[in-house]
């Protein structure tokens, strides 16, 4: 239930060719609170309810606690989320031994590239693509909770 | 996904004798807003994760969604809840056709006990024993999501 995830600005889409899927997530909160955050996701055609806590110090890790829900389920409790539903594409791009999740955001987001990569340890090793830019893993902004009352248009 | 529900005051507890079945509930709130309650439930020795939207204009009808979730992942998650953990003893009891669940509150809550039916339709006709009181169905006070914020004791 802890996950420990590291996130960055994106400097070009030369990612795009190394990304091997690409899958449209559309979601929205329960709860856009970073203490408590509850987010409803559907990713293609499957739904997701999922819940996470705070960041400890750096922000690199939170609990999190993962379900997935029926589609039909996951549309019909988007229709009670805060408003502020996010768009992106999400490109997963292979580097080294590590995954990193390319989001493309749209809508009021749009303009907005980030990566994240999930490690095994706060200090694990993992290789920088050309393509990757400065770390904002502790930035609040950047948390997709917060883009969803603060879009990144609206900045 | 639709709950609909009626819920009363508690005049004696001659309802005791009549209870079938007795069950700790302890509960807490990831969201505590009437528009999109998701609380964490821990039922003897299962957990819950529920959702509710708002009431309709009655305060009878909601959207509410439950999936049992195992033990561990609920006391986890209760740990990053709101303050305001609800404790009570909710006893079981049969009446006609139909099943009171009678909440017996404990902590900031003591002093409350209140009954609720849930009902197929919103005109369904159900019997209401001596026991029972003032119907408070559409009181946002006695919401459990309102008590865990402002409990009994300090009204």
């Amino acid at each position: 239930m802890i996950e420990i995830e590291r996130k960055f600005l994106v400097l070009s889409d030369d990612f795009i060719n190394e990304a091997f899927a690409k899958k449209r997530i559309v979601q929205a909160y329960l709860n856009s609170n970073p203490e408590r955050t509850v987010r409803i996701r559907i990713k293609e055609e499957k739904g997701f309810l999922t819940i996470k806590g705070k960041g400890n110090a750096t922000g690199t890790t939170r609990l999190e606690w993962e379900t997935e829900i029926p589609l039909q389920d996951a549309e019909k409790l988007l229709t009670i989320c805060e408003s502020g539903t996010i768009d992106k594409i999400r490109h997963e791009v292979k580097v080294g031994n590590h995954m990193y999740e390319v989001d493309v955001f749209a809508g009021e987001n749009e303009g907005l590239i980030v990566a994240e990569i999930e490690l095994q340890s706060e200090d694990e090793i993992f290789k920088k693509p050309s393509w990757l830019g400065k770390e904002v893993t502790n930035d609040e902004r950047f948390y997709n909770a917060y883009l969803s009352v603060k879009p990144f248009k609206s900045w």
